[in-house]
């Protein structure tokens, strides 16, 4: 019922009465007044007037299925939210549920994450109310091997969106860190369950630096936030709207259309391309310059021997970023 | 205790005395015939007699850590192993411990599947006693595309324990099938969890029939069991202890051997090759000759067009084989 009247309320330009809203939802005015006094708590800034009833003065920055949901275009992405206050990892609750039959384009959101996740089994720091850390449940019918290709679209996708978003110059250090300036301002997961041909569910990981003021010493000079970049702070829900879009409009065309090329886009925005670079490769390092992204979405670094080497996995340091 | 006390029975070929198991073991009396019911318990026929004491008559076809440890060789795979009376299925535990940090080489039996699991999200029965169906727990640094091989030496392992153990001409269906004679004998479910560049773990689970005297009508054309093939029970335990030594070898191979080619021997088991071959693909059906497995791992068809076909997923219908 919440639900109801905040869609009443945002709709109405002037206040709306007690009497009109528990006629419309048929239910009494003491009900109607402990759903305002739940979305005040909540965070909305409900004003009341004895003559005129209720208005929508202020909306929270919170990620609620109620937010997501309010102007969201997309058909399947965030159509079935879990929003969470806090949770161990956004991806471990999608696998979660995952396994047990969430359906596809399920988004999970926290406020806090107790042991957030990153690449290669690091942890991520997920301090409440400035991030946004979420996952989405996918459940393409692919191949393990093409998977790779998910990743890039989701970097992509994410990257477009907060470029269109928030006008920062967010580009893409492959496969898929979103960066500005040499600082990070997204770390992206991808994680499945498959069989050996054939996948079960794939969770897309995403966290956005939105509203820090500041990062820990340890990490302040790689880390930045839409925040920092722009000096102003960004509403979430909206932010998670346009990564949904962004994200279903590249993953429909990938997973539909046979001559979509995701790496025409995806080229454009990656900040790899052309610098030098350098990946461990058991116990040899490889330094060139990366050169290409290939049809696997490997990248492609030649050394200065002319030697080209496709890489598909791992830590690929790029001069000028991170303090590289 | 047990365990001990059950590793010297074996050892001695007489009779041994419960005051030489208390003195050795520093237990009472008492306590050592505790644990001479508790084997007996598990099946096993201990004759006792009071001038002479204990002597391990018969020991029972069970697939318990004790019975799978007494002469296995392999110096990672079975070192750890959950056997279990009921589970759902050997690989939701398998996962469920993978996740939970349990070791590479982890052997996860069960005498019963509750809800036992076949390729391509179908059921398996697993009738207890009658087979083997266990699950190891792999964790290789290799990226989620090599994982289509770890598929075929599992299917190649398994296949060549089984012709050594029991002399049954088996033979690889393409990924993974070991079928004797067109019939089904055993059927390998591989899964993984990754990042899109890297494995967290993978878990092959193998279900194989052992001593079933006959099948369900609906699967008994296509099914069949070393007993079936054999007319003689098989022991089982020395069965898994085949497979993971077998499973072992290869997989060491594959993992540290940059040139081996796990595709000769495969290709000399494997039954799809030269037949006539149908496989799905979205709206269309490929017919033609299974010609080659290539360097990925796949099953190339030549239609009669003399068209090329490499298939990398799905369920390939053989000529010869389940009545096709």
């Amino acid at each position: 019922m919440q639900e109801e009247i905040l869609r009443m309320l945002r709709e109405s330009k002037t206040y709306v009465s007690g009497e009109q809203l528990s006629k419309q939802l048929g239910v009494s005015r003491s009900a109607v007044w402990k759903a305002i006094n739940g979305l005040r708590q909540e965070g909305y800034v409900i004003e009341s007037s004895t003559n005129k009833g209720y208005h929508l003065e202020q909306v929270p920055d919170i990620v609620t299925a109620c937010e997501i949901k309010n102007g969201l275009t997309t058909h399947s992405m965030g159509q079935h939210v879990v929003s969470m206050e806090e949770v161990d990892s956004t991806n471990e609750e999608a696998k979660r549920q995952g396994g047990a039959g969430a359906p596809d384009g399920s988004l999970f959101l926290a406020e806090r994450q107790s042991s957030g996740k990153g690449r290669l089994g690091r942890s991520w720091s997920s301090l409440p109310g400035e991030g946004i850390w979420m996952s989405v449940l996918l459940r393409p019918d692919i191949t393990p091997y093409e998977v790779a290709k998910i990743t890039l679209i989701a970097g992509l996708a994410v990257c477009r969106a907060l470029r269109s978003a928030s006008g920062v110059d967010a580009r893409i250090k492959w496969p898929n860190d979103i960066v500005v300036g040499g600082k990070k301002l997204v770390g992206i997961l991808t994680e499945m369950a498959a069989e050996s041909d054939r996948i079960n569910y794939v969770v897309t990981g995403i966290g956005i630096n939105v509203n820090q003021k500041q990062f820990p010493e340890e990490i302040s000079a790689k880390a930045t936030s839409l925040y920092l970049e722009t000096k102003t702070p960004w509403a979430r829900a909206p932010l998670v709207r346009s990564v949904l879009c962004e994200l279903e409009d590249f993953y429909d065309r990938f997973i539909t259309e046979a001559s979509f090329d995701l790496l025409i886009p995806y080229k454009e925005l990656c900040v790899s391309l052309g610098r030098q670079v350098s990946v461990q490769r058991g116990d040899q390092t490889i330094t060139g310059t990366a050169v290409d992204i290939n049809s696997k979405g490997e990248l492609v670094i030649q050394t200065k021997e002319g030697n080209l080497f496709p890489i598909n996995s791992g830590e690929v340091a790029v001069q000028g970023i991170y303090g590289a």
